[in-house]
């Protein structure tokens, strides 16, 4: 099934990612090389866990941008292909330490890694990836780069840390869970878009363009994965329908579908997501309360808010066939919920 | 009780770690008003989990390590106040990993962070706090501290999967056992160390010395700590007698005992470390069969060997009172044991 988007009147230019991964393939190519390659261990189990998630099929949305970024401006060196790498092991490690933390079963449609070797195997290789990342980011030699990257560390654990104390409480806002997707997901597509102008050398305002960018395509992108998850199929998405709503977890749709509800849709809000009655018959009265409300078209308009802010964003930086592919990612992460 | 220790006759100073607790007092004071204030965050469960671990009594040997061969060396700067309180979060962000690993209910007498605030807190906080501590690492603008410290992440993490791979694993000779703890413990006491003479721009000669004493002082400080665990009091210890025979962990005074011991002995060594058979009555046969086959003495022997490693390692260096308060600390870490 599908929600029904109001996609606005900005989109000009076609929704897809084939551009940008077209233009990174030979990039993106090294930078798998890479992966394999750091990835490895004389301790056997470390490759099979990182493996395991590294091969179950993610687009690597976040490298291409750094590729993209760096690309854009000329850089005709080889760090790109590194912090393209940390930034992947970085987002992997968050995803092994995630589906600890989450207690969740199914990533993609793959078992995950805590289902197959344990919750301590994930969280320890977890560890050792994002120990890779530093290594690499170090061998680069940008203390600029290293300064964007750690904070992003941090930010986005800070963010995970906020999402639990937010957790099953009906009484999130908006904005509460704007802090949470803006550290857990956004601040890392900002710290891949601008580490790229970063290697190359270019002036701050290009960096804080590229900077703005991936901070709103981040948001837009989770958005969208909020969105989806209460009208994707698993197909598309590799997580099931409602796995957010049995988790308990306060999303956009939830807020709106809450706030807007009268006081019996809050009480079966509350029995549902504080209270763990979160079978199937409930999310489908979910899902009903959320169509009612417009809980996804407009969880889908902030993300068509965000998407116009990021192209903005790039809006001064010089034109020519990056740009353009890094245009048309915008609305392809808005239009993945069509 | 006490195990008896063979220790050799190369001690000819006193065993304490006084002599480096007052030369970094002023310095360690510093240390920890860092240590507060970056573990500060607005999202209120950080602090109040970091604080939980960070003010439970641990000595920070670690962080004195960095300041103590900072100093030696004559460094005036500011650099290794971050640099120590990193030391000191990336080993308590392994404490916070390693209980949730280990499924911890006690450490250092206090219940640990898992126990009150879940797995998921001791898990992102653990994740922040090492963000964190890279991003004071960059402050420092040292690419060579980076490159020591976030190695030694990397291999930390890595010694963790490996003790994982080999627990509850009766044939896992003391080389593997040595690996381990190589890797999990004195792999940062050797980066402790190391980054002090790269802060104060030593010659590698230095740096190759502070590592080295770091490394074999961080063996000696893991195998004497293992012996406790069969030996120690609570009181001094904060853990109790017999935590990791209960956790089926492998440790030398074990891999001792079992290879020495007859084919009955071997099996009981296997219902109960692989078989889970931990109960009190059997902790007390292990305690016994350690005893038969010199497994704390030889495994004390072990340590006063690294900790001879270690002076010599120093045995280079100029001579002063940091370097005797090093020397000091040597006979401490092994003679905690006694």
């Amino acid at each position: 099934m599908g929600a029904v988007i109001p996609l606005g009147d900005k989109k000009n230019r076609q929704a897809s990612v084939q551009p940008l991964v077209d233009l990174t393939r030979s990039g993106m190519e090294r930078v798998n090389q890479l992966i394999l390659s750091k990835a490895g261990s004389d301790v056997q189990m470390i490759p099979e866990v990182a493996n395991h998630l590294i091969s179950s099929g993610g687009k690597r949305l976040r490298p291409m941008l750094t590729l993209a970024s760096a690309a854009m401006f000329g850089y005709e060196g080889e760090g790109h292909i590194k912090l393209a790498t940390s930034v992947e092991f970085m987002h992997t490690a968050t995803l092994l330490h995630d589906d600890v933390v989450d207690e969740s079963d199914l990533r993609r449609g793959k078992s995950t890694a805590r289902m197959i070797w344990g919750n301590q195997a994930s969280v320890l290789v977890g560890d050792f990836l994002l120990g890779q990342a530093f290594r690499m980011m170090v061998e680069v030699g940008s203390l600029e780069a290293l300064d964007v990257l750690s904070s992003a560390a941090s930010v986005i654990a800070e963010g995970e840390v906020l999402q639990l104390s937010v957790a099953k409480n009906m009484e999130t806002t908006e904005d509460d869970y704007q802090s949470v997707i803006r550290a857990k997901t956004a601040a890392l597509f900002a710290a891949a878009a601008e580490v790229g102008p970063i290697v190359a050398g270019t002036d701050k305002a290009a960096r804080n363009a590229l900077k703005s960018y991936g901070m709103n395509l981040g948001l837009a992108f989770q958005l969208v994965d909020d969105a989806l998850d209460y009208g994707g199929k698993v197909a598309d998405l590799g997580k099931n329908t409602g796995d957010d709503f049995r988790e308990g977890k306060i999303t956009l749709p939830v807020i709106l579908a809450y706030r807007r509800g009268n006081e019996a849709e809050r009480t079966f809000w509350r029995e549902a997501i504080e209270g763990g009655k979160s079978d199937d018959a409930n999310l489908e009265k979910a899902m009903g309360l959320i169509t009612k409300y417009n809980g996804l078209s407009d969880t889908v308009a902030r993300a068509v808010h965000y998407g116009d802010v990021a192209r903005d964003a790039l809006a001064s930086v010089p034109g020519g066939e990056w740009k353009d592919a890094l245009m048309d990612v915008i609305d392809f992460c808005i239009e993945r919920v069509s």
